[in-house]
């Protein structure tokens, strides 16, 4: 069994920490001098773990194994949230170069092949997944365009942090077998459970719509209430119709959120003559999805028939699919799983959006969670447990190992 | 019987119409250059219809009968809203100098003392009733530095039109028996029912409160739903409820309205950690308002208990109590009504204000409303219809005669 260095591993996710650390958190986004000063330490991070290291032509972190394929990529983001938690994307990129190490170290399995990877713009500070996407060859050329807050595009950075014109890593596909990515849950499922690994079964889709409501603008002391069309009431009985059905159709892990709300004017003494709503809703199952999306458009439906109000439904533009990961590699995940913490590991979803979306279907990916502390993520607060990271990267190690092995058979 | 002139009256409002007009509306805010042109206007209106007419120290023009009193003051306001219609207000002041007309052209009335009124700021441009009050002397000093919406006081307003320093006009309680006043309903009822005249029985009180909901900000995908306080969640459920509630305790003319809803932050992936709700409601009965007030806080109550997200509710700060038109002035009111227009008139309270709300009790108050088309007001689209205009005044000349020819004995 090959055995990580726990002290180490902890050790240099401080250090990666210390670009950008701000109270208990980090903030480190895209192409910001910190965030390049952090590529730069672990573009050497890699090149000492023996790997073939450096920052390609969007800003991805790509340390290449000298070892012949079959190669399994390791890795994550180490750009963050504007007030990020120190250990989102981070953890699987440390993870990622400690195992290369563990495993050079090891002479049963220094023979191995092992990429690591810290993916550009995760967090999506310019584009959602710059970096995976164009590892990919699914970037397409106006992506380049996406700006950040301040109105920088993603040419304009590269530019300026003396990237643009550098060549792209991408897949090799007779070498490339797979990506595994570690993170840590980003919510309280394994903590309440008192758990300490998930192995993810899919990254949850996400759809959504806007629900408008048109009723008519009168004055709220001469206007008798049976000769009204309050948008706002229709509104409020939306939004608790749309919960109780919501229940009926919904899957164990579904979740559906009514993100905001309003109405116009938004006068004391005036009857709201619109209002409006944004719903969101996540599942791992195309299906479930659906019958959610079918709901939504159900409870318009009866509003419409019931009352003088009109209830517009206007689905959200770019759905997100349901991304399923492959099955064998997360198998490799439980079993290494029970083996370093036996019992005490589930197969759950994913309910926020990683790399892997934009990967599959080009590569075969699986993910693995641990614990977080409180549930708390994209927050200065966010943390884990050393036990908890230590176990994690030991699980994943372990999973590449035997990934890797059957490889060659 | 004593005659109107319904020509004459048409005529008159259609000249007031004409300072301001604006499409079919009129904009003709208090103290504006149209505003003081249209007082002096009126001024001479009333001198010629036999009155001692003069402007006062707050704008108020007043037409002072030369006969001894008893004496019935009628009127009305002139001043409109931002974008006003061109008969709220504006018909009851030509009701008044019509009706003083046609007493003083009828040798079996011409003894009898009828004073006219345009009071000064009914819709609070610079501060609400602002004449009203200051003829029964309630109006604070405070109020003088009460602004309009460019930061204008009414002390500096006074000074640039040269009314500052001018006596004001102040009840005269040997002389003033009751103040009568016409109006538009700016409601849907009398012409929803095919009536004439409405008999105000009373002005409805306002109430309202402020509701808020305190939960918990999160991820709208890793946050489990059963783990969720989300404040937007028990809003929905809070406009709901209120409006089952409200039905139970209502009195039949009470309105109550949801005016304003809100969820923050108001993003698509996040759930609402905070919520509020503006409520307010109507009613001319202190009891009902009372019921409702109550209902507003035995929901926050019950969802307190129930959830996690707390609820406060903010009653607001300046209720308005019911004020009860005089039973005798109202009688001659709905006596009148029947001569003129048999069987086509009700009693019905007022649901927007109006100045014997800033005169009762000092002064027994009565008013009379005739129909608004489509229930429309303040709004350029506000009218009545032709012969509506006429039979209003005409009821309120037979009731000012028999109230006055009682008071005489």
């Amino acid at each position: 069994m090959v055995k990580i260095d726990g002290d180490r591993l902890v050790e240099s996710l401080s250090t990666l920490r210390g670009f950008g650390a701000t109270g208990n958190g980090v903030v480190r986004p895209t192409f910001s001098a910190l965030d390049m000063e952090a590529r730069s330490w672990l573009r050497d991070q890699m090149q000492s773990a023996e790997l073939d290291a450096s920052i390609d032509g969007v800003g991805n972190v790509f340390g290449r194994s000298t070892n012949p394929g079959p190669a399994l990529i390791l890795g994550s983001h180490s750009d963050t949230q504007p007030r990020g938690g120190w250990l989102d994307g981070a953890l699987g990129v440390m993870y990622a170069i400690e195992v290369a190490r563990a495993l050079a170290e090891d002479p049963g399995t220094s023979h191995l092949a092992v990429d690591a990877v810290s993916w550009a713009d995760e967090e999506a500070t310019y584009t959602s997944c710059l970096g995976s996407r164009s590892f990919v060859g699914t970037l397409p050329a106006e992506a380049l365009q996406d700006a950040n807050a301040e109105g920088e595009s993603v040419a304009q950075a590269l530019e300026r942090v003396g990237l643009a014109g550098r060549p792209r890593q991408r897949l090799e596909p007779d070498r490339h077998i797979g990506y595994l990515e570690a993170h840590i849950e980003q919510g309280p499922k394994l903590e309440a459970a008192g758990l300490r690994i998930g192995a993810v079964t899919s990254i949850v889709g996400i759809r959504g719509a806007t629900v408008t409501f048109a009723g008519q603008q009168n004055h709220a002391g001469t206007t008798p209430m049976e000769l009204r069309a309050d948008a706002g009431v229709a509104m409020f009985e939306y939004g608790v119709r749309l919960r109780q059905r919501m229940q009926s159709v919904a899957g164990p892990t579904s979740v559906w959120t009514i993100g905001n709300a309003r109405v116009e004017p938004g006068a004391a003494s005036i009857i709201p003559g619109f209002a409006e709503l944004i719903i969101q809703f996540r599942d791992p199952d195309d299906a479930t999805l659906s019958a959610m999306s079918d709901t939504v458009m159900a409870v318009a439906d009866e509003l419409n028939t019931e009352g003088p109000v009109r209830v517009t439904v206007e689905p959200t533009r770019s759905p997100i699919a349901p991304t399923v990961m492959d099955s064998e590699l997360r198998a490799h995940i439980t079993e290494a799983a029970e083996r370093v913490v036996p019992g005490q590991w589930i197969e759950m979803p994913s309910a926020a959006g990683h790399d892997p979306m934009a990967l599959t279907p080009h590569l075969r990916c699986a993910m693995l969670f641990i614990p977080s502390i409180g549930g708390i993520s994209h927050d200065f607060a966010e943390d884990s447990i050393h036990d908890d990271i230590v176990t994690g990267c030991q699980v994943l190690a372990e999973a590449t190992v035997s990934i890797l092995e059957q490889a060659k058979g």
